[in-house]
């Protein structure tokens, strides 16, 4: 079969490879709608996860059932589904303790194009089927739907860490796809004033559509200053990181009040060390949370973030703004998450 | 000073009383805005806190600051105020273990028109002003900031309850105006398939307004069943009761999944014992979380649940179906709360 | 292979069965030590979960393995392992919310006696072994690892749901072999003053020695008239229940203060309904949580409990009154259990 | 009065003051037990909350009311009162939201000897009496008792952020006496293996006392390598960091799994940064949560604890190695914790 891979640090190409075996649990998926995602430009061009020779990208996809396991109950060939990026072994010590994402080590729950051959081929590999695919609602748009592998579980996972509650103040830095959906996901959970940190003017009209009340530019000014202004010197309670850097930090701790939570699920690909200000932390007292995880994954997230959707709660399809029809334009959607020009939030390609 | 008040079980009537004194930590307040409650009807016409003597009625009110102890720091004379129904006692070790409704005793954050004088007088006591009241937003209309003081912070607890999550299936049973509240509180918390028990008309158009999925009208079957075939056999995932009597926890045990929550704010004023059937409740085993609880009150609470207003998340003000004008229709409106027209929601006086 | 059954409701015997097959996931385990439970007595003398033709009974059971299945890799035939009551699916929904016991149906994580042969056969079969299965740590005392399989994990569980924290003041109800384990678990998770509801002189010793700092004797009056006096009135801040029947519900409520909570465990065998009394549950507002569950099992639980005992924190052998050798013993084990001879906490039986 | 105060940084001395005022909400309190905190050093010869001039110093006193406000109605002069070393505004925002150590601003519920006198006078003052100070238990042993001030608060702070549960590993970072009480507290809530990381050895000693069962001394290797070695690779569940500067968070971080939980409970005195090392932590998605936090303080508080060492759960006193008589060795005692002679945990001088 074919598939869009890297070919090492750097490097991209079609290649081709077996269709992978299905074992007892497992399922063989046909993608029949994916989407790049930033973090398939980060693995490629910036090494994030180290060198990989040949794997096939992409752990954002729709697909359609060709095969499954003898053990395989609730799944048949011909079923559409919903592939989260997150495909945890559930078993496994860590799921039993709560953090299946980090099912045989940390962050293992990240499979596709991470240890295995991700969705940009014809066919890829599903594991656990039962427990970790999700059917498709019936009439559900296929845009809005490739939104749920990865870009709304991640920033609603942001605004569960950060632990959203009735009125609070939140401040979501960057809002890229992810910032944008955890924009979505506060208000969703019932914050009060919604500050999105980010500059871009399409990321902004979306934000303030997903219910963000104030944009805040770091081109006018430094944001703690603005947040701080604008909350009368109060700051805000929680903060969502969806963006920046390692430094970022500084400016949630800064922005945050005593009793305040900072969520992050922005992937941190370079520097040392996260930098906590040590004042504003309170001099370690200030129960400031700092909590960073990634999405988690698996059936039920699919099932209930869809429900989302079809009872028109959600509509992720604002966040795909470059369309695209056929296999062979995966290549030409990643490049331009590589790129990105101005206009782009999120590409969808329906193969 | 004038005073509707509950003369006796079963009897109402004006009366004078003095104007109340002002402690050190106190405020007196001039209404501006009231609301009679069910509560006031349960009070007075089922006696169902024990009797009173020439009690004056009442705990939903807007109101002016006219007098400030000497120890108040954060309003003066003049300020329009939110006054929330439960105004506790911030220094009892109820509070400090985090229910301050139930400061030195039981429910005894709860004192107006329970054992002090209500807010339908020329002027009522608040005790701990500077804990206990809020600014009313500039420009916030009257008719939605009144259902600040019980109506929103009473549903939306029945929501904190059952801690509603992402994509939840809920069932709230009742949708008289605090179960309307739930009704939107559950939506802003990221609810689902949102079902709303009642049958009113007017509650009907309401509910769906405020994010019901689904009306279940109990006049068209068993609740229960109508819930298990709308959601294929599986139940929901938490229940708000806002409604019934001690037999409705028979129903929400039935209906909602083991590792559910079942969140009770409806005032439970007769029979003995509230019933959870022994084998739907997995013979004690089936974790199915049964809490019930008064509204969080204080200024805290008050002012966030104000933001939501002021940032458009919530406009109670639909519930407000009557609107009177002069203190002398509070005994209007609290009459059409006992006898309960079926056009009728919620009543306002403004003063 | 030979094991010991319920024939029928009222009637137990030895049967000849086959030895049960090994899926890819499972494995088959000889017992060396079990121990009979009051639930196996409820099964076949109350016939409190149906008839059941033929069945093993028994769910308490360390063992050796004898065979894996193909997918099994962090077990092989030898190894000598304990086996928790309750045996999950893990990729279940249910298991995916947090609720492993529950996972397939609500109870359906309890399979041993229950819809499947327990563990008094000359063999046994495990479901997804490498999730339900912990390692016998070297060295550990038989008669104190056979508690782990249910007694730990069970009492341990009320004391989870109670959500004891540090200086608590805790009722348990019931001191039987689990109610002396949340005696145990309260004690070891930080409660002050622990009272522990019991009449029978062998277990009021044992609770001492576990923690209690009083011992209520229902035969000397009324338990929350007792409570009351020893605690001035104000009544205890966790109630766990590990005995008496629906009706102890009563007791918890008015002993708990408001924001208490109430953790059952103890299995409801008859009864249409758990009576949870009106105005003392603060007439549905007095924030007096109530849940029941049943134990968490699976192999973290396992290996979290069994390192209680290895580090010397809990030594469960203490409830071990009655201690047999031979597989033919089992009977006599149950019957014990069944009789309840007034020197019983609880029989094992090594084979 | 006299008192024995901060005279600048890097200055001691023995003063005159006015006794202080009593307020309508407060109390007048005599010392009859002190004991100095090595945040006292850090006040003096580090400056680490900035210059003060003339501040009596001292937060950890057991003491006697001389006199009580107007509004004081649950003590009065004569009562032996422990004196928790914060003491919060109870009706601040930020009590009403869970962080009372916080009223009025971060860090604010901590007061004597920050920004108003503190113990080591012949009186000081109480705010909020009824609300912060808590009776001294008939016959509980004064050493005992002065470490309820902050040393046991403190440290089972820690073991609540890090939020310790049944049968987890936990690694104690510093076993001077807050540590120590973290280590006690870890073993009272279920702690399984408690590695406590120190070298001096009358503080091992007393660790192993309160429930340690491994010493790590930092002087033999790398203690991350250590806590990998002991752990089979596998790290801790939970660490409290008790010790250390802001580096030691990396050690925490590395040494913790995902999922896991970081508690701190020391105080940075300086350094720019906290730093979180980027790779362990998952780079930003290990679920590594980090939380810090001041002591809780007030009446309840004070009585929860009280009742773990009234019921004979904890003691105290072992770390109290050196017992002064009379107010004139205040000084002494505080010159001692700045020295820290090998042999001491803690000072206490009975007055």
């Amino acid at each position: 079969m074919k598939g869009f891979a890297m070919l090492g640090i750097g490097k991209t190409g079609w290649i081709e490879k077996d269709i992978p075996k299905c074992g007892p649990l497992d399922a063989i998926v046909k993608p029949i709608a994916v989407s790049p995602c930033t973090s398939d430009v980060h693995t490629v061009w910036e090494g994030a996860i180290g060198d990989r020779k040949d794997m096939i990208l992409g752990h954002e996809a729709i697909g359609e059932i060709v095969e499954v396991g003898s053990l395989v109950k609730e799944f048949k060939p011909g079923d559409k589904v919903i592939v989260p990026a997150i495909t945890p072994d559930w078993g496994a010590i860590e799921s039993q303790a709560g953090y299946s994402m980090h099912s045989s080590g940390m962050l293992a729950g990240w499979k596709f194009s991470n240890f295995k051959d991700g969705v940009f081929g014809e066919f890829f590999h599903v594991n656990e089927a039962d427990a970790n695919l999700a059917l498709l609602p019936e009439g559900m748009d296929l845009y809005a739907a490739t939104m749920l592998c990865d870009m709304v579980p991640t920033g609603f996972h942001g605004v569960e860490l950060a632990d959203v509650k009735f009125g609070d103040d939140v401040c979501v830095i960057g809002i890229g796809p992810v910032g944008l959906m955890a924009v979505a996901g506060a208000a969703l959970r019932g914050a009060a004033n919604l500050y999105a940190v980010g500059s871009r003017p399409v990321c902004a009209q979306v934000a303030k559509e997903y219910g963000a009340t104030d944009i805040i530019d770091y081109h006018t000014g430094d944001i703690v200053e603005q947040i701080m202004e604008k909350t009368k010197g109060k700051g805000v309670d929680k903060v969502i990181i969806a963006g920046g850097n390692v430094n970022t930090m500084q400016q949630a701790i800064k922005m945050v009040k005593p009793g305040g939570r900072i969520g992050n699920v922005n992937y941190l690909g370079s520097g040392e060390f996260v930098t906590v200000p040590r004042v504003e932390w309170g001099c370690g007292m200030g129960h400031k949370t700092i909590v960073g995880g990634l999405m988690p994954g698996g059936r039920l997230r699919m099932e209930k973030l869809a429900a989302l959707i079809t009872t028109g709660r959600l509509d992720p399809s604002k966040l795909v703004t470059h369309r695209f029809k056929g296999f062979e334009k995966v290549e030409e959607s990643l490049l331009l998450m590589k790129d990105k020009p101005k206009d782009i939030i999120k590409p969808v390609v329906i193969l």
